[in-house]
């Protein structure tokens, strides 16, 4: 039997301990071919390279394991990754491990994620990995055996079409996560505030804080199942219509008003 | 009556004659606040600014009108408007009107809607505008009824909570827009190809190029509106949950792995 082919991408860059541990889980499983960010590229959310060329640095070439990294966004990078390296559908789509938390609307802003639903665009099974600790020297070793778990789901048996998996791993805190949970996006929010200073030039400038509220009181959510000890499993789309609403405006629709 | 505070950015930045056109339409309907990258930005998808400050740039002030600049993504002005500048909650967000269309999965790139969901995030009525004309000095003058007609219906009656709209324009083509139709965003996808070069020192490098490629026959979507000469109005919400593939999935949860 052939091989699976896994494209692997990230937001963090190239250089991330939790791309270098989803590399090492993924050749378990396939032959893996990395196209990730030459820099770190968190918060890009879904932007895409459309003024400025892009290059693509190779790393390592050898019968099962390619590595290149590219000065584009995530999102670039799975385009360019299928489209002018591999030059095929990938059969899975990994991208992360994140360092940091991209549950509830987080998913909206993040660069990991946006490679995935990049990949469910392509409609290529593709799963984004997030843990939740910020620190660049986190400890992932307990992530391995349920991305192994859920990757291993994915290729055997698929994903529904033009869907992805947005995944979310407790920290390590002392006891042993407790299981896997599928779960939906939490109402859950961040509450922005503006720090304001003065440079030396007496020039004003504003840093983005802010702090995360979960609103929502459901035990089916993602914030649910990581402050529960779960690692949590979205299942996403990309219909962003409120369908739902559609009838409510109907009365707003008009003929020609020229 | 108090006039209604309305907040306009966008993703072409402050001198974009699409801006232009929105404020001068918004100006009759109430108290208006610009807060708009001072450079293009488009397709920056969601993207925030976390790692270097952010500044503002005054530009006008007077009792019903103030305008600023700022170096931050569309998503970071309407952020930064609301919480820094205004330190209120506006009754209406605007953006555009952006050069170039952005229905079906375009509303996933675009900078122009990342700043309308960053409204709805805040549970703030908001409205993107887009033309389906790329060009700098497209004519926008047909837009004006259409816009007026739906932000006076989104003051009057208001959206359902957290939810806001994507409304693409016809470009002018001869004959006059049919009308505004309610409608769900299109399966309609990219086809990338990515253009492969060489530059004057012989290393390689690529543009992104591609072609746009409808594969919905629905006379129900933005697409279909567009193509016949309406007004496309998609209600969206920024909810991603698969809501249903959880029960399919419901096997792959685990207990314990570690």
């Amino acid at each position: 039997m052939n091989k699976p082919v896994i494209l692997i991408t990230n937001d963090d860059g190239i250089h991330a301990p939790g791309l270098r541990t989803l590399i090492r889980v993924m050749r378990q499983l396939g032959r893996v071919i990395v196209v990730a960010p030459d820099k770190p590229m968190s918060g890009m959310g879904h932007a895409v390279t459309i003024n400025s060329p892009l290059r693509v640095h190779k790393h390592h070439e050898d019968a099962d394991y390619r590595e290149y990294s590219c000065n584009g966004t995530p999102a670039d990078c799975v385009k360019l990754g299928q489209k002018a390296i591999l030059g095929q559908k990938p059969d899975l789509i990994v991208s992360g491990i994140n360092h940091g938390s991209n549950s509830s609307v987080n998913v909206i802003y993040s660069g990991t994620m946006a490679a995935v639903i990049e990949g469910a665009l392509e409609n290529v099974p593709s799963v984004g990995f997030s843990l939740n600790d910020y620190s660049y020297h986190a400890d992932f070793s307990h992530c391995e055996p349920y991305i192994k778990s859920i990757a291993g789901n994915v290729l055997q048996k698929g994903l529904p079409d033009f869907t992805c998996l947005n995944v979310n791993i407790p920290a390590v805190n002392g006891s042993p996560v407790k299981g896997i949970r599928i779960v939906r996006q939490a109402k859950a929010f961040w509450n922005e505030k503006f720090e304001h200073r003065k440079d030396p030039h007496q020039r004003d400038y504003y840093w983005l804080t802010g702090e995360f509220v979960n609103y929502d009181s459901g035990e089916d959510t993602d914030e649910w199942a990581l402050q529960n000890n779960f690692v949590s499993v979205v299942p996403l789309h990309f219909d962003l219509t409120s369908h739902p609403t559609i009838p409510l405006l109907r009365d707003w629709e008009t003929e020609s008003l020229n």
